[in-house]
């Protein structure tokens, strides 16, 4: 399937575009990953968040082992079409794997990047199912 | 200078990081573009969002032709330490060059990106100025 729309965004050589989710009410921004074409498909035709995995080379419908799945609000591209912006409802709150609400919890003081945000839940809760 | 919080940061085979500038009153996601180690120096140094134009393979202070620079309010990195977060002040109110509040105006609708937000500025009086 080679739908205009896909194909229009500037995929990298790898085939992948980063897509940022953030969250559609409080408006925090939750994480950034990658998708290729079938996450970018996939994520608009089941209306939720899934991306490629770059570590674990496949697909990532994120919330398949933690259950923090991201519904899809809205999804749009920025004007270079080659950065994808969704607004997500983030399942459980926490899109992070260190049990946060955010990934960018890491803020700049003192010439160092610190936790700058509560773990909401411990890992081993989230995973251990 | 090498300093520790630059080099623990995961950066492309490049050299580059990618950045979102996010309004930090009204929580829009404004933006994403890319940083060298010197961008991200100069980007805490300044106060100001200053990207690598990869395009023109230098140095991007946001702002410089058009004036809708980009005050640094916090800066933030993702657990995975591989991408930037910057609440900022956006001067002008337009982030895009197309005279936009946001780079992110092209929503996903009938299967087709379409404009979904007003052009506040026309580019030529942005930049003819």
């Amino acid at each position: 399937m080679t739908d205009n729309w896909i194909e229009q965004l500037k995929w990298t050589e790898d085939g992948l575009i980063p897509a940022i989710a953030q969250d559609h009410k409080s408006g925090r921004v939750l994480m950034m990953a990658w998708m290729n074409r079938e996450a970018l498909e996939k994520t608009i035709q089941e209306g939720r968040a899934i991306y490629w995995s770059r570590s674990r080379k496949k697909l990532w419908r994120k919330g398949e082992e933690s259950g923090h799945v991201q519904k899809l609000y809205d999804i749009r591209i920025d004007c270079d079409q080659d950065v994808v912006l969704m607004q997500v409802e983030q399942l459980g709150g926490i899109a992070c794997h260190t049990g946060r609400e955010s990934c960018f919890y890491l803020r700049f003081a003192d010439q160092q990047w610190q936790p700058a945000d509560p773990v909401l839940k411990q890992p081993e809760d989230i995973y251990n199912r």
